[in-house]
């Protein structure tokens, strides 16, 4: 069995391909901004190509895997939804195979989860970084969140995701900036621990988002915070918003597990701002290093019996 | 003492005068676009001047007497914030008057109020179109609602308004639908009362709106509701979110008297939207008719002593 396999995080606005061993160590990376929203109808054998190119002719033909929006509608074949409860094994029966110009390719699946009332809620790409941690290795349960355009809470126990909810939280915050009112008042984004301290702290005691939003206009409009400092707000209290509410839905039920521990995975600029907002909320934070992803391909892969080695 | 006056609802995007009796009866009506946002610099005595033409020849000079964003830093001047508690008197003296090509123009101030923790809250226009209503006549207290961009909830007792919360319910609307993913789905907004009703009890129930928000997608995607309802979905969901956050704000002591019945200001559409939601979370709701700017904007005129015979 080959110790070596390929990678690929597949997004919507990036492409990286690596060559990994089998244990998910990336020997080598390459990162463009060949998203799917990028690439022309027709032209994912080309970019596939390119960012392969080499490894296989000084490797041999090597296992590929992909996660992200590659496998969704809009990307090149769609890997349909895995239900919850979804560990390696799940995701690695889920792998979507057909032929490329370049060989074989497999695509994680998404995975699929539903409320107490039945509401679908869906991952594609965070299972396989999830999967890919030794936390999500041992028994659980275990709280995983990560922060983005839309975050993510995953709950992990016996080594299976078995429920999610996703936060709009990080889409909200773009839009607001650029298209709503309160966008006109800024100026810039300053990091600034105290005015998104403010936002953390009125987003936990009043519970009324679409109330509080106002205050990040009134507030800069009668000068009692900076123009630079009312994204760091915002921010605050949207990610309250967003710990606030997930603390009000384990209340009633909706979660199995309460959160009072979580592992931060995603970007250092965002990680910090959420271990920041977990410990004003009491949960805590646990920072993964590494590439979760490729280790979580490694580990689909390794399951799926493509490589070994580990 | 005249027993006419001139009344103008000049906000950012359109400009109505009317020409009425000191007790609000509305005698014509002048409406157009021009609102703050589309007068150029210095084009304000244009835009009035047209509007009133005639009426001073055939009436003699009479009062003039303007509300809501033509007083505001963008507008043509600035008439200050007036804080609460404030009335008819309070409003009448922060009244600002200067000489116009047309006459003198006088300005109804906005007020401001603070939360208990300091935190400002501003209206413009929406002051003058409750105090002409005669339920903020009664000793109150009464709550009052004015659905929109930045949906209003005042508190009225003793004849004034002593705290209002804003909640930036249509805006956030607005902006979901043109420029967040939930807008892709959606086909346009069929009036759809499941769908609304749908929204607003999961609103009320989870308290976890940038959660729920993502719904409005998955139920799409999964075909679970279908596109030309996704709109009447979110809308649900963001009035419900409004209402059972001005119900955690009363809850904690936030203001001061429970929102157990409202009135319902606002244009057809709106209204029986928010009379939905109010009758699905046990509020009573009330509808006044006509037009509450030019009444409470004679009401304000008449405190203020220019005109009579109410």
């Amino acid at each position: 069995m080959t110790s070596l396999l390929i990678g690929l995080d597949w997004g919507t606005s990036s492409c990286r391909a690596y060559l990994m061993r089998a244990d998910g160590t990336v020997l080598e990376t390459r990162a463009g901004g060949e998203g799917i929203l990028a690439v022309p109808a027709g032209g994912f054998d080309a970019v596939l190509a390119a960012k392969v190119a080499g490894w296989r002719e000084a490797h041999g033909p090597l296992p590929m895997i992909a996660s992200g929006m590659i496998g969704s509608r809009q990307g090149w074949r769609e890997a349909s939804y895995v239900e919850c409860p979804a560990g390696l094994p799940e995701l690695a029966r889920g792998l979507l195979a057909f032929e490329t110009d370049s060989g074989t390719l497999r695509l994680v699946p998404g995975v699929s989860c539903r409320s107490r009332d039945g509401t679908p809620d869906v991952v594609r790409g965070e299972e396989t970084q999830v999967m890919g941690l030794p936390e999500a290795a041992s028994a659980g349960p275990r709280w995983f969140v990560l922060p983005g355009t839309h975050s993510k809470w995953m709950l992990v126990a016996e080594r299976r995701i078995v429920r999610f909810l996703t936060f709009m939280t990080g889409e909200v915050y773009a839009v607001l900036r650029q298209h709503s009112i309160l966008g006109r008042l800024m100026e810039g984004e300053a990091e600034d621990d105290a005015a998104f301290a403010a936002g953390l702290a009125r987003a936990r005691r009043d519970g009324a988002l679409l109330h509080d939003l106002f205050s990040a206009r009134t507030l800069g409009l009668l000068d009692r915070l900076p123009k630079e400092r009312i994204a760091a707000y915002l921010s605050g209290l949207l990610i309250g918003s967003e710990l606030a509410g997930l603390a009000r839905l384990a209340a009633a039920g909706e979660v199995e597990h309460p959160v009072t521990a979580a592992t931060i995975i995603g970007s250092e600029a965002l990680t910090g701002r959420y271990a920041r907002a977990l410990a004003a909320f009491g949960i805590a934070a646990a920072m993964p290093e590494g590439n979760v992803t490729a280790r979580g391909q490694a580990a689909i892969a390794v399951a799926a019996g493509l490589a070994g080695g580990r």
